[in-house]
């Protein structure tokens, strides 16, 4: 499951609690749309700041509004006890696989991070998915220390920062990495601005936030990376540029919010807070960038 | 209450709970010791490892083993309504005051940040300190931002980073700050190894990290600076440097676990996972640097 579009939808969550029957939709629309699978409560999926309760309602609800495509859970959490329960909680609700970023409040050595990884997929009866994010984590996960965690039993995938923007240097990146660890481990890209070159690098999965929202386009540029028209993807990736502006200033979340409001798909506000929603000026910036890049739907 | 010595003790922690009679004692010692205060469940305590439940119970805990010495508590959450029920967890408790840290997953803005304690302090019945910790939260304050901050009601302190380490340098960094928040709101080093410049520097509180473990050697650094005898502060500081090297090398919470061990005031291990104890040779330096600066009891 490992290949090919992963959509990530938001979890719609107020000051009250989340919005089941808005996040049941939107997982819907990526089951419809075709993509291969969809990871629920990564972190577009506000993991992070919900709780265990909430995260395996969540959890039930994506796999039944997935209606047979798999399934990935978020399991992160900052100690690796709640890690364990995140884990047992998402296997139970029926998740074809689990994605662990490597959450911190103290810093981590490079034993612990992979301390962490050793002690969960000891205990996971299905495939996980190393989340490599530095800007949420503040983790530097070294090619080495991907090397050994990748040996682990269960681990399948490793999900990665943005590759460089030349392809030559993307290219490299992803051999460099390649050759530390099996084969039968995937390595899929996420920053989505970065994803069209991070496919035609080599990756084989895009974990995607722009998927979550709109996966017709999403797919679009996954199926002609796929198919060796690197061009094609690279030029269907640039179209998107002004979206990808407002991602680099006011973070992938907060647009992907905004946006899903201007569609009807959620309320506003949609985040938990202390995150807010986009700013007036800003979300008059994204009307026009969906616009003109044809995303209304 | 934010001002002189106050004293973070560690939250002795296993995969099967806390050490209640361990904490306790530990709290016990920096009452009998005469801190100023003491800091419960601040980084050093752990709080970002510990559920809703255990924070409530080990601010009750430190409460009453404080014996009258006033104690802050700290809040830090990534959600804003789990702050605000902590807060509510902590005042119960009889909590003389809170400590709030922005932790964040997704980078907050400074209005998010701002926001979280506009949110918070509207509804505190004690004061707030402030908790300025980058290496932890990856929130940069600027002055500007302390300045908007220090406004709210129930402010009354801030604890900041490090300072540098030339005094005149570090007076400018305090002198700077100082000018833009309100009279009554205190400033108070943190960063062991740079307090007693940041209290000769005009700080007028340490929160310490070595004090929660060794009250009485923290206590005659600050009694020295608060009495004007900057170079006899710096010189009792200048004595742990061997100390203040495994701090930088290893983080002050491994290090202050294992010396807790060493004591026999902890268990071991006595920190959560993914969080592991100091390997042992650092583990073999930490026992040579408590010989050799005295720091036995």
């Amino acid at each position: 499951m490992f290949r090919g579009l992963s959509a990530f939808p938001l979890t719609p969550t107020t000051e009250s609690g989340i919005d089941e029957q808005a996040f049941s939709t939107l997982v819907s629309r990526l089951a419809a749309a075709g993509v291969e699978s969809i990871g629920a409560l990564g972190s577009t999926g506000g993991y992070a700041y919900l709780t265990r309760e909430q995260r395996a309602r969540v959890a039930a609800l994506a796999v039944e509004a997935a209606d047979g495509v798999p399934v990935m859970i978020g399991i992160g959490a900052l100690r690796t006890k709640q890690v364990l329960e995140l884990a047992e909680d998402a296997q139970k609700a029926g998740a074809s696989a689990v994605l662990l970023a490597p959450m911190t409040y103290q810093a981590l050595t490079e034993d612990e991070v992979f301390g962490l990884y050793e002690d969960v997929t000891r205990e996971l009866s299905v495939p996980l998915c190393v989340y490599d994010n530095p800007a949420t984590t503040h983790v530097k996960f070294t090619d080495e220390l991907h090397g050994r965690i990748a040996q682990l039993p269960n681990v399948a995938a490793i999900k990665i920062p943005p590759v460089p923007d030349d392809p030559a240097q993307a290219k490299a990146r992803i051999d460099a990495l390649r050759a530390l660890i099996p084969d039968t481990v995937t390595i899929g890209a996420s920053g989505d601005f970065a994803a069209a070159n991070g496919l035609n690098a080599g990756c084989e999965a895009w974990y995607s936030v722009v998927g979550g929202l709109f996966p017709t386009t999403a797919l679009a540029i996954t199926r002609a990376a796929q198919a060796g028209n690197d061009a094609e993807a690279t030029a269907l990736s640039e179209r998107l540029e002004p979206l990808w502006q407002l991602f680099r200033r006011y973070g992938s979340l907060r647009v992907m919010s905004a946006a899903a409001e201007q569609l009807g798909l959620a309320e506003d506000p949609n985040l938990p807070r202390p995150l807010q929603a986009l700013p007036l000026p800003a979300r008059h910036e994204l009307a026009a960038a969906l616009t003109s890049t044809g995303l209304t739907a």
